[in-house]
């Protein structure tokens, strides 16, 4: 699914810019990087600011035009931050473009389109698109950097992508500590209410603060480990109270 | 709310990465940086790669701790990419940790912290955090440039803060075109199988293609001025059609 998704950079005038778009790619399991006539490629920048990603950047394919960049492309969709008079559809959210592009992707290639740093896409490159996208951004000042642009649409797609039930993504999480039962809680409270009592930080039975302090717990969720900690401090304390 | 949300970056190693995530946080409507202990600043990389967002790194607080940094939050996530043995309250997607980090803004400051480029955040600072989040990434690679991360994570906080009901965020959508009636629409429809009877395409009443192509315009949507288009092009076509 990912490995169809192409991202296809158009006159990108630094270098050190396709460089941190590829790392911005590979960072989120993108690997499909085409240039169409880059102003200065291959060039050292580009390497270095790829980091740990030089594998994409050398296997950039390079081409002279967007339409040879997307032939063979089902769904583009050009990422442009200047309104177009063309009345391509339109995505204004991010994670929606990319749930419905991930969605294309699971049978023939896609592509996201960049354009030029200062000038974006022309009319005739929009025309070579699906749809087009855009990041919502401060009104005063929404000019993404480039490769800041790639990594945060990027990093859409691979929420997407793990989100669809067909990509066999599999997170790896932390077991999940045991809960206590309703017995073992029910002993909690009460050896707390009786430290409240004992200590004299309650002086008459007083319903509204023990209950206060049991659900201040209850949404604190204390796993077996962490009762049985609580269980310990209340247990020292204790001991150095008055007998009942 | 946006402006109760401050981002802290601990010990930066390239003055570049404030510059450019300074930029990062204009675009996405943030203004609070803390600086704790940067290696080189004020520097001239910070204000070049800061691009139109040099009032922040002129205005960001330098302090020698990161305890000074937050000590009026009421929430502070640590993004780090390395798992630490505390066991913080951990958000996995970050989104969610978006989300709630907004919902708290509303009344009180609260901070994103960033670690060193190379080695994150010491537990020492993970212990002046509230909450942890990392950003799912490729397992084969997955560590993001520092201001990449900040751009990500500064996109998702102003993502949650356009959804936040409080907000008051007006988007500016182009006005909705006006939509065909469904009188109009039979019209359109009695026209095109009136053309495709005519034209020998259909040569027996095939009420399955004629549902077919309706369906293809009913996804479509055309609206009043795009049938008026299409209600056009039949007529044209027509004219060149042997009389019925």
């Amino acid at each position: 699914m990912l490995s169809n998704i192409r991202i296809v950079l158009v006159q990108t005038y630094h270098p050190g810019n396709i460089g941190a778009s590829a790392r911005a790619m590979k960072t989120m399991g993108l690997t499909d990087l085409v240039l169409v006539n880059p102003r200065q490629f291959p060039d050292p920048e580009a390497s270095r600011l790829a980091a740990g990603a030089e594998d994409l950047v050398d296997d950039a394919r390079v081409v002279g035009s967007l339409a040879e960049a997307v032939s063979d492309c089902v769904q583009v969709v050009g990422a442009s931050a200047r309104l177009r008079s063309l009345p391509l559809p339109h995505f204004d959210e991010p994670d929606e473009m990319a749930r419905d592009l991930v969605a294309q992707a699971g049978h023939d290639p896609v592509a996201l389109v960049f354009g030029r740093e200062r000038f974006g896409l022309t009319n005739d490159e929009i025309r070579c698109c699906s749809h087009q996208v855009s990041i919502p951004a401060n009104p005063d000042y929404g000019i993404l950097n480039l490769s800041q642009a790639v990594q945060v649409l990027a990093h859409e797609l691979f929420t997407a992508w793990r989100r669809h039930p067909d990509s066999g993504y599999r997170p790896s999480r932390p077991v999940q500590e045991r809960q206590p039962t309703r017995e073992q809680l029910g002993h909690f409270h009460d050896h707390l209410r009786r430290v409240m009592r004992h200590s004299g930080f309650i002086t008459q039975p007083h319903a509204r603060t023990e209950d206060q302090l049991e659900a201040l717990f209850a949404r604190a969720r204390p796993n077996r480990k962490e009762l049985s900690l609580l269980r310990g401090l209340l247990a020292s304390l204790e001991s150095h109270l008055p007998d009942a």
